[in-house]
């Protein structure tokens, strides 16, 4: 595992801002076309929910794959952002008292903790219906099949049968509807449900936006899962080791909660080799793309070789 | 107001029969395209929050308005049904503890009863993903740009600037947030984002579904609009009339939580005309149709005369 190349980094970087921005003005206090009104604390807890900086790194993503297969750039700045709302709205849902119960997000309080509880629920709920609502817009992409698949891929990576679904999973095997062990199929349907699928039609969403043929959806598609999986099990060895060192912080929380993770099941040597695999598979799916894959490439080394 | 004709509730149960099939058919325990796996717990409890009676108003509502407008009628089921998905999570939602903190349903135990809060929470965000899944997918409808337009139609009626926009300025009526005194204007606001967005978009669904010209969609999207406002005038009517009556019952709940009605703010005389000029406008807008739009007037005239 080599140090990311610089050209990934600020890659990533650019898009986060140029998304910063839209999102920005997306979640502005004025009212828009097909609005009643847009209430003032709803509005500012939007905001503070998604405008905190992060990663941005499933608008990337999207950008990226876009760039790759030829779509246009600005679509896929819309659409990359649509799902940064998605996945917010999954993190002011999965802070509430009644899931995770997480104070601080990012250094700062987490949404029902600055508002309230309310709040956060109807900020989830709103972030969601805007993340659809920005895909089925005609400024995304003027072709309406286009958007449609845009609003279905999402559904399906983010429903009962995705994200939602993973999330009810991960409750289950901390034991709250009685004794569940997963095993470790379990914990790979889980987190390919939880974080998984998202991840993968944040890649797969660029290759929609271009009306790239099967075989280049395919691929990005294989790319992505491949990058979600590894980029999980990454998560899950820093969180054991930053839990082994230093016990005093708030790390190794999984364990806490009485959640195997695939390194406990596989033990941190065969996790490490299943990173390395996953890496590997990541960059196979690119190999027909040459070189002009090179920034996802690096983002995929870069998921796997991380150090925070 | 005369009682309302037997074609209407005959129609009304039809179309809440036909819905509820399908409604059961998405919420099986068997995966389907593009879902990972369907996690048991989630699905029962979404079959709890869906599968519980109610008049499928909204269904009903898009079907008839298609119909009129010479939509497919299978389009149209699959159409009504995804909102009256998007219509349980909204009551999901709002009776969590956190929100209005509701035990009963329709007689029986809310989600978060019957299950749990965090269970409630994913149910209700699942069943928002179903809905713009289902609208997506090509099974509703064979023009991509109709499906996209659906999608945007239904998360304008539903999102910040509709529906949960309208759940906000509710909850800070109830003076959570310091002391609010919405007013008249204020409250047919809040009214029109709450429950009036998502009823008007109902019935627009069935012209967006027929390529109906753009005079016959306004003109069915006024009849929603009128018709959504007069069914929450008469709510609160006969709310009012049932307090007054037995005050042993859980009725004038609004009151109770210190938020004002437009018959507290009008008084019930003003209101009944109100109800009345509502009617009319609501008949009005379907009179370019003719008698064939007779069941979606005797819609309206039941929504203003009901007892219960």
């Amino acid at each position: 595992m080599t140090d990311a190349p610089p050209e990934f980094p600020a890659r990533l970087s650019e898009a986060a801002a140029s998304v910063e921005t839209l999102l920005a003005e997306w979640l502005g206090d004025d009212v828009r076309e097909g609005e009643i009104a847009r209430p003032g604390r709803l509005m500012a807890a939007m905001r503070h929910a998604v405008l905190a900086g992060g990663k941005r790194l499933r608008p990337f993503l999207t950008m990226e794959a876009a760039a790759l297969t030829g779509g246009d750039s600005a679509g896929a700045r819309r659409a990359g952002a649509a799902i940064e709302l998605l996945h917010c709205y999954s993190l002011v849902h999965d802070d509430l008292p009644a899931m995770d119960d997480d104070d601080l997000r990012r250094g700062r309080p987490t949404v029902h903790r600055a508002y309230d509880e309310a709040t956060a629920i109807l900020v989830g709920d709103a972030l969601q219906t805007l993340a659809f609502e920005v895909l089925a817009d005609p400024a995304t992409h003027s072709d309406g099949t286009t958007r449609a698949a845009l609003v279905l891929g999402l559904a399906r990576a983010s429903g009962l049968g995705g994200m939602v679904g993973g999330q009810m999973l991960d409750l289950a095997a901390e034991g709250r509807y009685g004794i569940v062990e997963p095993g470790i199929a379990g914990v790979r349907t889980l987190q390919a449900m939880k974080t998984g699928a998202l991840l993968a039609f944040s890649v797969e969403a660029g290759a929609i936006l271009s009306s790239a043929p099967a075989a280049q959806r395919d691929a990005l598609s294989r790319y992505g899962r491949a990058l979600g999986a590894a980029f999980q099990i990454a998560d899950d060895i820093l969180d054991r080791e930053a839990s082994a060192e230093d016990l005093g912080k708030a790390t190794g929380k999984d364990a806490d909660r009485g959640k195997a993770t695939l390194v406990d099941l596989l033990g941190l040597d065969a996790a490490r080799a299943e990173a390395a695999r996953l890496l590997a598979e990541a960059l196979a799916a690119l190999a027909p793309f040459g070189p002009r894959a090179g920034v996802l490439a690096e983002a995929a080394r870069f998921a796997v070789g991380r150090r925070h």
